[in-house]
């Protein structure tokens, strides 16, 4: 939530001169993610944000970011273009850091999403499976299965710190997740996209943004994590029926879920819920209480992760609201 | 740097209903000030700056703030107008917080001036103040002259932290401010004009902003930061001649500064430049180094209070570089 590296006036019109895009209007530093330093640069010709890459970023996978966004806007997707300079490249250096210019999208990030917006996120998230099926250069996913007990050692026993029934719920979620569902659909996703990471206009999404957790993993596991992000009350102890029976239609627009994919989501749920438990239960043990970053609540995953460990795939899919008795997996 | 205030979609979109502006389309936290929480909000109408103020600004001044803006654009001079509602209110509350929706101005901050750029500063602040001389009700400066001895007691003896060189150069200009120049006019004024709160295009001044340390003081005291803040090197150890003429030769354009006034120049340097080092010493004192907020060093104001001390009046309109033998002050 900070400009972490400082770009003056002076530095931004020496940079723009590599681009066709006109002169700065305007230029603002914007209090947008917590990992770079993001300005919003209006010049004679349009609106940008430039991205200066911090520490957080793995630089060496950025060619691989700009390059997916790059394909989706190829293909008409609601994603940001990465600029050009005259030359062809879009990833530069400015003040010692990785930097891009990407295009502005207007829209707003929904805090209480809708059905309808469940609806359009779902068919937009069809639409990014199916525009990778030919992007074929693949990326580990770094936050997925393989590292999640690396992850849980990280946070070096001081669960209780944070809630005394949290190393329980991990340490479930971890046993649930090693019997992981083989053979599924895999592709490029971006397996963050949470509401505050897609703008709408009404109902309809202008633009998926912040492809920085974007990697190679199963479909429906980026279907899991939106679910996940989408269909349940910010502290994660209420799930809307309503909001995941639209998801899962407006996914359907496209190649929807096989068979084998519904059957393993909520197993699928439990791995994406495990994935944030774990990453905000690190973030909350390495951050000061008196820090200017708010601290997310590892709870909330916590919860939406037992939510998953009860149950069905038709619970996943908004079309009940509690397993049938006798039926629980 | 940051937002402080959280605002989300549904927060703007009811808040916007009071207005007359359309409905948002973008909605961005910036990373402006370090004492309100700022997003820039586009509608489908206009854009603007939504400010909550924050607890280091007295909100019992707020409605002459806004009050003096208003008053500054109604004279056509490049200030942000704050927007009123459908009721004519411009100050209102938002998430527990006194909030304002004020015209966005294009434009883009200088860190390194020219003398065109001076030259256009001098000129719109001779306009600034011409323009105050009919805003009746004064606001006392809570950062002037009778508040710095008790300034530089709340640093508690601690200026050695800073610099070994600091106790010593406010002590002197202490002694110094107590000689303050009596009769000089006096009006509503910034007192906070740094190129940081100045937008240009080109060399064209568009925007003056962030009206929150404004006062009623002598007018040429505000001539004085507004020399301290843009005719130094950042670190207050050289002073540009030729900034301080093209300075100096834009105030002229309205009614310029007086004989009294100019004589005075050198010790209302040494006033303004006592007030930030005492300011940023306070924040450097109380601020862990550690913390996400930049801190100012305070010895780039010392300097240049050094530098007024030996200065005369001609030296601080540009118009020779150094005392003539015997001649100093």
């Amino acid at each position: 939530m900070a400009v972490f590296t400082p770009v003056t006036a002076a530095d931004l019109a020496g940079f723009l001169m590599r681009y066709d895009v006109g002169s700065a209007t305007s230029f603002k530093g914007i209090a947008e993610g917590v990992q770079n330093s993001n300005f919003l640069v209006e010049t004679t010709r349009a609106r940008f944000i430039l991205t200066l890459y911090e520490d957080r970023v793995d630089i060496d996978d950025l060619p691989w970011f700009l390059a997916l966004m790059t394909h989706l806007a190829d293909k008409g997707l609601p994603v940001p273009r990465p600029v050009t300079d005259r030359d062809g490249v879009a990833l530069q250096m400015l003040n010692g850091r990785p930097a891009c210019m990407i295009e502005f999208v207007t829209g707003v990030s929904v805090s209480e999403p809708s059905p309808e917006h469940c609806h359009a996120m779902g068919a937009a998230l069809g639409r990014l499976h199916a525009a990778t099926t030919d992007f074929a250069t693949p990326r580990a996913n770094s936050l997925g299965v393989a590292a999640w007990p690396a992850m849980a050692d990280r946070c070096d026993g001081r669960f209780a710190e944070i809630d005394t029934r949290l190393a329980a719920i991990i340490s479930d979620g971890l046993a649930a997740t090693r019997d992981w569902p083989p053979g599924l659909p895999s592709g490029a996703m971006h397996t963050d996209l949470f509401p505050d990471n897609v703008l709408f206009s009404g109902h309809g999404v202008t633009g998926l943004i912040d492809f920085y957790f974007a990697c190679t993993d199963l479909r429906a596991y980026d279907y899991a994590v939106t679910h996940a992000a989408w269909c349940f009350s910010a502290a994660g102890d209420t799930h809307y029926p309503e909001r995941a029976a639209a998801l899962a239609a407006g996914y359907a627009e496209t190649q929807g879920l096989s068979a084998d994919e519904i059957a393993a989501l909520p197993r699928l749920g439990e791995g994406a819920a495990l994935r944030f438990t774990l990453t905000r239960a690190y973030d909350w043990i390495n951050t000061p209480a008196g820090a200017l970053v708010t601290r997310k609540d590892p709870m909330a995953f916590g919860r939406r992760l037992q939510w998953y460990a009860r149950a069905t795939p038709d619970m996943v899919l908004g079309n009940s609201d509690a397993p049938a008795a006798g039926l629980r997996r």
